[in-house]
């Protein structure tokens, strides 16, 4: 089978009306606010050592860290999402902020390679003996996809070389050998940026410790949390900063071949699978592809929110139980539909199925993006798909890590759209790129026009320098029905295998293919299983799924709302659209509440008409406090 | 207006079916399996001063206790309930245990009348430095209801003395004299229980103490736990032990007759009101009456689960806002349930309105009685009106409070059936009780009997020693339609006041009155604010709140059911009752599983014909695992 891989962002350009706005965003507001936010919370003074200056705010943090332990994977991610940003425009201002953060990176590492703030700052002496809870390798790992996008898009070493120094430590400190520690991250992280490090050097060393630590993982008699609770113990030092009950919170619970449910902390769930997708592609391992492809049914079929969002609970920021998708109480990280991208990406170049890029599509449209907002600079960590009015975008976080995970996604989405092999190219995102990649040894302009997710018509020139034989794989959305085609204005019938339509011929400069991917507002209805929302409905209308919010909807609470089985819904992006969006709108009922005295009552609510409009769910939250909900009670 | 006053609990003997069996079981299984889990978990090993025995189980509590602070009202409690069952059926065994238990309270107790064995065993020093978080006055309350109950019961004074010289000690502590603390309780419970050794003893000083408590609370500049905070600092003693954000968890927010809405943690918010309540009777305080009023208000229009349970939320274990009454993540704790009974009698009390012993009803047999299982040894703390299959009752918690409230409620229910004025009587709840009770001079022989709850057939016996004018007030419940009545078989059409239909006659020897409460099953509705139950009923019959279990509607998660609007309720206590209930069943509709393969899709769910049955929510998870719900999604 042809093996897909994905252009690089830096490769792709971004031309789309949907993506440069939301890139120059970012690029304005989000990467420069970012940066004041690290230095006003003390994040970017937690790296000046030996003595830190004690950060500016959460002088004690409940869980006795006096900083916290993960702020060097913040920096390092801000890095990371920056050097993206930079691909698209460079800025001398940021990239000097960005070398003056290498600069303390430098200085506070050790001879020996180690480099971990916190530790050399607060328990110099105590390195590597939680690693379950304390996040050494996660912030690593961070550091590193950090170095590797620096360098990709600048071309500068200095960072990425003073990193591949503290991965040799790594290498060095854990492993099966002799006197090296059998332990890995409590939280996943360092596995897939270590693949990404060996994709830029080609160096199988890189590859041969991601695989360590992804292979020892969960592996009892004894299991490393206890071996190094023990040592802790021994020596007296700090036994337990966090009290999470189990081994499922990491998934370090059986080895990861051998998991076959997704438990636990989402994030960390979607970088393990990430990461083990990556090595199943790069050692060619069926075992670890065929754990992948369990843990996906998985979670499609059982644990995924209707936009994509991960993870019901609070309590461990994760899984709880199949079907438990409960919509005002829905935690849904930001960062977990971000990884789930990462993952249903990874999966995608394992097996080039339409299905992995639908959910892609899905994460990247809802769950994910509706992280960030409009302005740039509000985030959500949670995201729930219904509100009474309380939920509100905060503009930083004790614990900033999905700030930088949906802005280094926003930076880099180019690098999502376009696939190739060496026969081929495959379109997996529309919206409106353009890239110029050598294709069965020519060199093919490629360029992708729509205004995607607004509309599904669909434009694509093919310009190899010479006529040349290749396949162009079109990805038809799970979402579409009626999908049309036509090559230089001829039609051709759609035939989907695994969601793409192969179009298998000699291109030639002025190749045009025309793709209509019509956009119907649907409803869809959650498995009887899902309990929330039984009798309720979801609004979809292409990749975006749509919720009522009450600032569309004046009178009250949109929990009022129920929508007909028999209302049509209409698309439009007239009257009182929010960044150009479409719209969708339906004669609805809302319940009087005039009518009401008590709580409860034996008579039925007295419903009324109204006009239902209903916004993308990316969008929610972008005009001030308000009420929503995604599941709509229909009648 | 003509006050009514309740006879209490050693005065009514229960005779109808329902609650003497819950008396036996709590008598034959909950009493004496409580002694023993005391025991078991350390408890009663931690009144053994000067040095406790290490606890058995929870050697460290995550907040930093070694033992609980509050065991000393666990232990007041358990006296409480055994008393109360005493009262029914002395018992040599249990009054030697309880005789055992005051040995150590008199040994621990010190010259100056301190009794507190967590202070006293741990931090002598320390008593009275921190009335926000550790509960020493409410551990006094408890002991003090313990003591009168006992005192009640059996005629002996020792453990009365022994806190009544606490109590002196606390009212020379706590007051606004020189040299006085201006604290309180941040759990409020000393409040009525000092009301209740008023009532006892007649002695003003014991209602003058409870309204400086309920008095003194939430006044600011500066506010009391911020000056005890402060001379915790200064002297350098444990700062804080819990951590929360605002003075509404302790209603200390602001003075109690300022306050509007009601808030915080659900028992303290209860038990506050409950003393508010009693001391607007004894002091006739129109400004206490009128803010319980307006609470009471608040309470029943925005914040009850239509069981009576209280408090949506684990996180402070109480109030949010308005209309937050999520089923599936509902605390609902015992407690608050139980502790909602005592305010609606303390309501009753100060104005016999029908909708006060509406509400103590939809309690007693709902929100407060689910607590506690069929075999009386195994509990809720938490009472869901939602599970997905995972809610278990559990046979002891690291905080045992519910488990004797639950039984104390039980063993005293008598007290809440019946009340009297000098010149009337008044049946507030049916079930089966006799009494005889002085009224208008003559020595009045009542009794009610029926099968209440499981059928409104009552017949009641008035016979007084001579022929007497005196009222008979019979509540018609508010669920109630079509109540009839008759005296001696005369048919008299029912008039309704306040709830209350009176029957002022010339009494003698022989009267019968017969009422006829019809209970059809019936259909309620929550008010649109309550977005969780939209599209959704409860079912009702009678004065229980059913609910579908998996036990009784095999086929997977009853969550696949729904209720078409137009299927009839049958009532029957026949095929599979347990517990001698009457069940509902309707012809329903069921989500056809089987016919599903994705977790989202754009075709309705098929629905199949079934059969719900439903059994009265107080009896769930009685038969093993089950999934469960009261809100029933409606068609």
């Amino acid at each position: 089978m042809t093996q897909y891989h994905p252009v690089r962002f830096v490769d792709v350009k971004l031309e789309g009306r949907f993506w440069s706005e939301r890139l120059d965003t970012v690029l304005k507001s989000t990467i420069p606010s970012q940066h004041v936010k690290l230095g006003e919370y003390g994040i970017l003074n937690s790296l000046k050592l030996p003595k830190p200056t004690p950060p500016l705010r959460f002088p004690r943090h409940p869980n006795g860290f006096t900083v916290q332990v993960f702020w060097d994977s913040d920096v390092g991610k801000w890095i990371e999402a920056a050097s993206y940003a930079l691909s698209h425009r460079r800025d001398a201002v940021i990239e000097a902020k960005i070398e003056a953060i290498i600069d303390d990176f430098e200085k506070a590492q050790l001879p020996d390679g180690y480099l971990n703030c916190w530790y050399l700052g607060h328990e110099p002496d105590n390195r590597w003996t939680n690693m379950r809870d304390n996040h050494e390798l996660y912030n690593a790992g961070h550091m590193l996809e950090g170095a590797v996008a620096y360098f990709e898009t600048t071309g500068r070493r200095r960072w990425l070389d003073i990193m591949e120094r503290y991965v040799a430590h790594i290498a060095q400190t854990f492993g099966t050998g002799p006197g090296e520690k059998r332990g890995y991250c409590g939280h996943p992280e360092i596995e897939l940026a270590l693949v990404k490090l060996y994709r830029l050097t080609k160096d199988k060393k890189y590859l041969d410790l991601a695989a360590y630590f992804v292979n020892e993982r969960g592996r009892q008699t004894p299991h490393y949390y206890d071996v190094e609770k023990s040592e802790r113990q021994r020596r007296g030092i700090d036994v337990q900063r966090y009290n999470y009950p189990d081994y499922e919170y990491s998934q370090a619970h059986k080895p990861v071949r051998e998991q076959t449910k997704v438990v636990g902390h989402a994030v960390r769930a979607m970088y393990l699978y990430t990461a083990m997708a990556d090595l199943a592609a790069e050692l060619n391992d069926d075992g670890l592809k065929s754990a992948c492809e369990t843990l996906w049914t998985d979670v499609m079929e059982t644990k995924m929110y209707v936009t994509a969002g991960l993870g019901p609970s609070a309590h461990n920021e994760g899984f709880t139980y199949d079907y438990d998708l409960p919509n005002l109480t829905a935690y849904a990280e930001t960062c977990a539909s971000v990884a789930l991208i990462f993952w249903a990406q990874r999966m995608l170049h394992l097996d080039l199925d339409g299905k992995y890029a639908d959910v892609l599509e899905l994460a990247l449209f809802n769950g994910a993006l509706s992280g960030l907002s409009q302005d740039g600079c509000h985030y959500f960590y949670a995201n729930p798909l219904e509100s009474h009015g309380a939920a509100e975008r905060w503009d930083w976080h004790t614990c900033p890590c999905c700030t930088m995970n949906v802005s280094r996604l926003v930076a880099s989405v180019g690098g999502y759209f376009l696939s190739t092999a060496p026969d081929g190219v495959a379109f997996n995102i529309y919206g409106g790129v353009s890239a110029t990649r050598e294709i069965a040894g020519t060199k093919v302009a490629l360029r992708e026009e729509s205004t995607y997710p607004w509309s599904g018509e669909v434009k694509i020139s093919i310009d190899p320098e010479t006529p040349t034989a290749f396949d162009v794989k079109l990805r038809i959305p799970g979402w579409c029905k009626d999908a049309k085609l036509s090559v230089n204005g001829t039609t051709i019938p759609v035939e989907l295998n695994k969601g793409y339509h192969t179009i298998a011929r000699t291109w030639q400069k002025g190749d045009k293919i025309a793709l209509e991917l019509p956009m119907q507002p649907e409803r869809l209805y959650a498995h009887p299983g899902v309990s929330m929302d039984a009798g309720r409905v979801a609004l979809r209308r292409g990749p975006l799924i749509y919720c009522v919010e009450s600032t569309d909807n004046p009178g009250g609470r949109v929990q009022r709302i129920s929508l007909p089985r028999t209302s049509e819904l209409t698309a439009s992006s007239q009257g009182g659209a929010i960044a150009g969006a479409v719209m969708l709108r339906a004669d609805a009922l809302a319940s009087d509440e005039a009518d009401w005295h008590d709580l409860y009552r034996t008579k039925p609510p007295k419903e009324v008409a109204t006009r239902l409009t209903a916004v993308p769910y990316y969008l929610w939250a972008n005009r001030g406090k308000s009420s929503m909900m995604v599941w709509i009670p229909e009648q």
